[in-house]
């Protein structure tokens, strides 16, 4: 039986004594009374509804998946997935980090975060119902008129509605420049969208009363490209003045993929024929309404990769303590039993720290993203709004690919603890690989998340934004520089942030005369970058611990926040030196190749 | 649709042009006339039953999968791979490596060898019922009385019989000496066995009339541990003095493992209930008998991986020509199409290289280990079978971990290039990840074979086995060393050669003071020495290429084949570095960890 315990105690560290989330909220008027035992108590219940509701049809939701009638084109989810929907709306959930003036609770956005990490280790599946739903709501709350957030968000806050994003196409899905869809005006304000959508998730199911496609789509004459992409709401049911739903619009799933993972989500093939839809924001600008999606999509895949990552490691850990095999290399340690728990060798424990480890870091950098992305929408202040757009821009793909690559490292050792066991569908090690192994793809393959950060967030703006996180490590490196219990921690991060300088500026250099280094370089330098993040907030993270030794605090937490970061430093940290290295041997080894992949 | 075409020219490169096995063969009595046409139609013949025959029914099993009867115990292979045995016995495939003696035909090991690559390549799950009886049929070779040679092997080289081994029991997998199943010795020469084996793969079956069991278990008054268990051949069917099939054995299967892949091959949970068998070897000494098949099974567990990576890249490399998204960094590529075909992107490059790369380095180092094999047994010079054995057992542990770590990498990144379409099951990808993975755990974890390295094979005998590899890449070096053309391949071995030395000393000295300092280490050593094994065949397989070219050759392989070890060295080959370092932290930080693994 999987287990999971809700890390309640590691999200308030970060909230509470490392980030400080109340001081930021306080300086923000939606969130100015927002006190920390109130998050914790919210956190409390919903890791309750995790643990305990979304869990238990984790397993089965695998096994069974979601069927499509190939007749009415309805789609049936697995057995307790709409009870337990039903359940999520009705305590509120759905309405988490919405706005109250559209029901919702309006509570912070680390607090819906630190939610949605704790359904998706419980169940990824299910959550990405919710979770493209709360994508959707946050593309029309920016983009939408009035009219259509009076129409649309008050259903979607309840979570009686659910959302999807219709992007990918048969033919396009990185390039949604080649995309066909097209979008005939009716002269009444609507559009007739006709064309064929694929991997749409949550495109089809039996959760909700009505499904609200956020459909990219052509303008007859729009000019060619990316730059002619138009986003329109096209409902499954149309939506009549008095809120009530209307007719059927032609707009239908024709076929479920079959998977690899993440079976119970409905991976949808959507045709839409002639389907009624309205336009949102400006005609040719949809790539602009659809990227406040997007963005808050990437952030969520990290947070999925984190979810498994955190539940892979309490199962491992928990098989490690009880599998008994082998005697420990330096003699027994379990001398009552016919063999020693497989947690005493060295490697079995590099398994579970590598989980731990990587976890750990990943919620304080997504938390430390959610306050960012807090600031961004909701922050008095301008030039405070601006430098969190700009560093969240910087972070969006580091979470995305590294906090993903992270996961697919972690999961898989996790797995390999459990031996031939993990391998067996019963014990569900292998279903967290599978699972985490989308999270890698869409939203942006890693490689497209890569030339995002080096190219545009880098290399666009000359390093600026990359110098201001530099200035957090510098700061800090300033503050403990002559802490001696400090140096273990503080010596990697200001020695990589100095390397990161010369690095940046040398593939920068290059791809100045060829642009193909960039992409050459890009995918090491994400995992470099990845560490420089990882890295500075494993110190932080040491920091209060070692403030909170030296204060007298005996509570094992801290030796464990404290060990953990040595084991980061010793063992995972240091890849980016041959990463660098290899990023460094350049693209020619890459391009001269035609022979070798004719 | 997967594609498969049969890596010949590949094969006959390795074999006949980098390791001349002829020559080698030349010397061992019962292939002296053994030559490379001979070799080479063989294989031609072997690729188009892999091709043709296999790889048609590889995902149709992974949706089949196998069945089991809870009345009958009899088990349902997926439609197809019955007939497909009877074509591959009725050609002779399974006699190609056995003996005559016994109407085998007598090829080489090394034929064998590439013959199982490309079954794996077509069907991992199909090719494991005959690479266990192929397996079983060497334990017997080996181990069994001239009897038990004489009722067995003429069936098992045929194909009509086939085998398995069975180890593990649900208490026990790495750690044998737990095992409890008992076997009590019925006065006739035969022993009544009891007990339940766990993961018995090919344990039950439709494809063969009759099934031979290598069971461990317990005699009466066993000592306990591992030296107190003994090797059984169980037949599913009793075999009568004629030959014929005589009374059903109370040996049967009560379960089939759901697994994450190979679900085509059917991994049973097998009940021994007084079930009849016969000893093979001494009393206690089972282990031994088994160690033969254990051993050939790792490295057939390697060349699994070997022909999963060779058929991802193959597949991968085809979606990447075809596919069309985006345009080149550096400019159109595919001016006449609306986007560039993806293989114009530098990291598409390097995901297939890192494919291609470790394909052909497998494929040396598990040619030159067959032939080691084959010396090892057949070899008429005692010394030279004696240095075969020890050089084959240094690198069993490579072959089956690092191999299939790099399978583990190559199927996922081959997989990455397909993007969203590499996540649905139609299009082949995923199920080669899937597969792969048991290969990391199954016939020892990839973390025992670190510890079999590191600490028998290597520490073991304080290097001396090491030693002698390392004058393999001394003499190379000795020959290229003042080959400017060589430097770029030479160096990099040269470095890391001495760099061994120094590295496994450091860690013998820790270890003698800290046995768990091995167990810290292991995983990256193996790894490290790995790179060393394939770096040497890069460096030797550049070295026949560019006397190719020299010599006037305008042959594209070779050209081919100097790119991906130009690529090898600068991308794949660094990582050295990194977990040099990462071994170098030691134990401690794993160790002083109770407080982080609470």
């Amino acid at each position: 039986m999987t287990i999971y315990n809700p890390p309640l105690r590691d999200m308030q560290f970060v909230m509470h004594e490392v980030l400080n989330v109340t001081r930021d909220l306080a300086a923000i008027p939606m969130h100015a009374d927002m006190d920390a035992d109130t998050i914790n108590a919210v956190l409390e219940e919903g890791g309750k509804f995790a643990a305990e509701v979304l869990l238990p049809i984790n397993r089965s939701g695998d096994e069974e998946h979601c069927v499509l009638d190939p007749v009415s084109h309805e789609v049936t989810t697995p057995t307790g997935f709409k009870a337990a929907y039903k359940q999520y709306i009705e305590s509120g959930w759905a309405a988490l980090a919405c706005d109250p003036a559209y029901g919702g609770q309006g509570l912070p956005l680390v607090v819906n975060q630190c939610f949605y990490e704790m359904m998706n280790s419980a169940n990824q599946a299910w959550a990405m119902y919710p979770g493209l739903t709360h994508g959707a709501y946050a593309a029309l709350y920016t983009n939408g008129t009035p009219e259509q957030k009076e129409t649309y968000l008050h259903k979607m806050t309840s979570g009686e509605w659910t959302g999807t994003m219709c992007l990918t196409e048969p033919h396009c899905g990185t390039d949604l420049g080649l995309m066909r869809s097209k979008a005939e005006p009716q002269g009444d304000g609507t559009y007739k969208i006709t064309g064929t959508k694929i991997f749409i998730s949550a495109g089809e199911h039996d959760l909700s009363d009505n499904i609200i496609h956020l459909v990219l789509a052509r303008l007859p004459d729009a000019p060619p490209g990316i730059k002619g992409v138009s986003l329109f709401i096209v409902p499954k049911f149309l939506v009549n003045a008095d809120g009530s739903l209307g007719a059927r619009n032609s707009v239908f799933a024709s076929r479920l993929e079959h998977k690899m993972g993440i079976k119970a989500s409905a991976t949808a093939q959507i045709e839409l024929e002639g389907a009624i839809g309205t336009l949102v924001g400006e005609p040719n600008k949809g790539m602009h309404g659809m990227f406040v999606m997007m963005n808050a999509a990437r952030l969520g895949v990290g947070n999925q990769s984190l979810g498994l990552t955190e539940v892979a490691f309490q199962n491992a850990l928990a098989y490690a303590k009880e599998r008994i095999q082998m005697r420990s290399l330096s003699g027994p340690k379990a001398k009552g039993q016919p063999a020693d728990p497989i947690i005493v060798h060295p490697d079995v424990r590099k398994m579970l720290l590598t989980a731990k480890a990587y976890a750990e870091g990943g919620r304080a950098l997504l938390c430390f993203s959610a306050m960012l992305l807090e600031k961004e929408h909701n922050h008095p202040d301008e030039k405070t709004r601006k430098d969190a757009a700009e560093m969240l821009a910087l972070l969006t793909p580091i979470v995305k690919a590294f906090i993903t690559d992270n996961g697919h490292i972690a999961t898989n050792a996790c797995m390999q603890v459990f031996g031939g066991h993990g391998y067996i569908r019963d014990n569900g090690m292998e279903q967290f690989v599978r699972d985490n192994r989308i999270n890698m793809i869409y939203e942006g393959t890693n490689t497209i998340q890569s030339l995002d950060l080096l190219g545009r967030k880098v290399l666009g703006n000359q390093g600026a934004t990359l110098k201001k996180f530099g200035k957090l490590i510098a700061a800090l490196v300033a503050e403990e520089g002559v802490n001696e219990k400090m140096a273990e921690f503080i010596n990697p991060i200001a020695m990589l942030g100095d390397q990161m300088t010369k690095f940046t500026t040398e593939i920068g250099f290059k791809g100045f005369q060829n642009p193909d280094e960039v992409g050459a370089a890009a995918v090491d330098y994400l995992r470099v970058a990845g560490h420089m993040v990882f890295g500075y907030f494993w110190a932080r993270m040491a920091q209060v611990a070692l403030q909170q030794i030296a204060a007298g605090s005996t509570d094992p937490f801290y030796t464990a926040k404290l060990q953990t970061a040595r084991f980061y430093f010793a063992k995972l940290f240091p890849e980016t030196s041959t990463l660098m290295r290899t990023a460094r041997t350049g693209v020619k080894v890459l391009m001269d190749t035609d022979a070798a992949l004719a």
